[in-house]
């Protein structure tokens, strides 16, 4: 096995360090960037990468979501191809990195291969996405939707949250007709993608805690989520009422939250992959005083596993729990509508081959999962085995305090590299 | 023993509903009443009660605190007496019986016994005090503190909510001089008064709940209380950060609350005497989200409890607690400053008295701790003997739906009665 990986070198990586520069500069906020779904913006930023791969002399185009692809010359009408890509849209006053440092790396990939004259087993397809961040218009992960004809009804109705026009009035916008998505069908033909391969930014600090500059993801967390629970029980005073005739929602509150932090600490303790997030809690600002026991507490709850049956037997456990404390502490739990996402699982000969890369490479073969969602998980779910290569970054991801520093970046673009060019059975 | 309280008539009852009805007419507000403390509404209150005794035949004066009050004919200078009575101010949109039915109690104490000519075997002074509420200036409890000359200076100097001005300014408008309370100088003279007892609603369930109109108060619960802890923690993805990597503040929140619900339990379970009530708490609206760890939660903590050590036992455990949370969660708490009311206790032979009284009765003899706060608690932390009666009550106080019967406000007047009529050694 060659250490083609090695391909990339230092002019690669300033080229890639100009791109960052220049896309940054096309979209200002007043803190970060802001690259909006289905903009403008967004859409010139598309044009920027175009000429950058033009240059670079890869074929160039735009596939039917209007999202542009480069391959090498002559394997646009490859039969079958390998996708490997990311989006470029951002959230508001976001960072330059989410997205856009899986398209660069893509783009990396294509450019050391065709000067170094390396070779593909498969052709490769490097796309640069539009409008995945659920920040513009609620639903997420739009352009990988679109092509895999998965974007459901109520998603495609959805409003923009700042001109209030519909999804499909936007897609139309940048030239994506609207009845394919209302017939699901895919506009992508999925027979002819092999695999899809993203590269991505860590949106968490495990690499960062653990000095690796990137490492394969395992897979991508599905979650179970809560936007508002409200807890009831009965108004007091804080002096007056002994504890034998309260019904305190605060303290039926902490109850649950203490009861599921302990069952994650064990989940996790015997191998379990679980978070835990309550990102949200408040008494009424209205009504709430210091020596007033509320009738009401309401909080939210985020509980992401990558394994599905985890993420079921939690669903039993907070049922389960809220039951035995609303009858121990007289008290309801109205826990309103769940949202889920299933997890997805990348493919298996994906992860091994990546780690095999990283091997090739001389780096520690890493596996990890994914708290946040991606597109990669959209085409898993599709039937596309898909696979995933974290980036190092610190401060997270959807600020404008994301750091990734580019030797990282080469270190994932490498893996990509090496995985991309090695044959398979 | 005789059971003078019996003297309490059917017709004392009309007289009490009565007052009640023209008091809630001279102090109505969009829900409930408001009897701001020292406004002419109050002073209009004291008028009609002064006009109510002195029909009922009995001797009426104000003292040098502006306050009302009463006493059998000829026994206004009696060297030493009894102090009864209770205060005639409300908070804000308040229910009719916080206070007011003290004062009414006293009153009828005094009108049964001159019209079936009993004897107190030392005379008794019912007290129609003014400004007891916090709502209006900050500080509670003005007319026993400025009778006692405990008034604090920062108290005295405390501006009122609406016009800003000083509550000592306000003192002035009815009539009371600032200089000696300036000098803390008692404007009642002490040694003249052999006890004061004091009549109240009870402001939580556990009358209704046990199905007793009245009971003896054992002492009033001190407290230790802090409006505004902050937990720091470190912000994150909820589905990327890893629970060892973790600085979660609500979670570290939820596990204090938690310890210190299980500490208060093996208190109560010991015969202790405690209540614990986190009234407010938040993550920051400005920032929080579904899928983001918080980086700040804040909450409020009210500790109370009859018993001085009690309190200073459960100040070191939440320090304790909060010491080991912060080291195992990797967060930190900010408590900002403690404020803390010592406990009262009633004077054991009042306790004994008020209670031979409910026997003398045929009631159940019981006593209980008052939660919330009231003028007996500055008489007996000036060193005044004092005692207190509870009388049933729906719904808690300091609301429009205070729900005190007058049977049960007679069932009160008459422990009051009999006990303020029977012998002593």
């Amino acid at each position: 096995m060659t250490a083609a990986g090695f391909a990339i070198s230092d002019e690669d990586a300033d080229w890639a360090a100009h791109i960052f520069k220049a896309v940054a500069a096309m979209s200002p906020d007043s803190a970060g960037v802001s690259r909006p779904a289905l903009s403008a913006t967004e859409t010139k930023v598309l044009d920027f990468l175009d000429t950058q791969a033009a240059e670079a002399g890869l074929e160039t185009w735009r596939d039917a979501g209007q999202n542009s692809v480069y391959a090498m010359p002559g394997q646009r009408d490859a039969p079958r191809y390998v996708l490997t890509g990311s989006h470029v849209d951002s959230v508001p006053q976001g960072g330059n990195y989410d997205g856009l440092a899986g398209v660069v790396a893509s783009m990396m990939c294509l450019r050391a291969a065709l000067r170094q004259g390396l070779s593909f087993p498969l052709p490769v397809h490097a796309i640069a996405m539009r409008a995945e961040e659920s920040a513009w218009f609620g639903p997420c992960y739009i352009a990988s939707k679109v092509l895999t004809g998965s974007l459901a009804e109520d998603e495609a109705t959805a409003r923009h949250k700042g001109d209030g026009r519909s999804l499909l009035d936007h897609l139309a916008d940048v030239g994506v007709a609207a009845e394919p998505l209302r017939a699901k069908t895919p506009l992508a033909d999925l027979s002819r993608i092999a695999s899809y391969l993203e590269l991505h930014i860590e949106q968490g600090p495990l690499l960062a805690e653990r000095n690796l500059p990137a490492a394969a993801v395992s897979g991508i967390r599905g979650n179970l989520r809560f936007r508002d629970i409200v807890v009831s029980g009965e108004a007091g005073h804080s002096g007056a009422v002994p504890r034998a005739y309260r019904r305190d929602p605060v303290m039926a509150m902490a109850d649950l939250l203490n009861r599921l932090d302990e069952s994650w600490s064990t989940i996790v303790q015997t191998g379990g992959d679980l978070v835990v997030t309550a990102g949200m809690l408040g008494t009424d600002p209205a009504s709430h005083a210091l020596s007033r026991i509320p009738d009401k507490v309401s909080f939210s709850l985020d509980i992401r596993s990558q394994d599905l049956q985890t993420l079921t037997g939690m669903r039993d456990l907070l049922e389960t729990e809220m039951d035995d404390i609303a009858r121990r502490r007289k008290v309801s739990f109205a826990t309103g509508p769940a949202i889920t996402t299933a997890p997805a699982l990348m493919a298996p000969e994906i992860i091994a081959g990546l780690k095999d890369a990283m091997s090739a490479l001389g780096m520690d073969p890493m596996a990890m999962p994914s708290g946040g969602g991606h597109d990669a998980a959209v085409f898993a779910n599709a039937g596309v085995p898909s696979g995933m290569v974290f980036v190092r970054n610190r401060n997270g991801s959807h600020n404008p305090d994301e750091a990734m520093e580019i030797d990282d970046l080469v270190a994932g673009a490498r893996i990509m590299l090496q995985y991309l060019t090695t044959p398979r059975q």
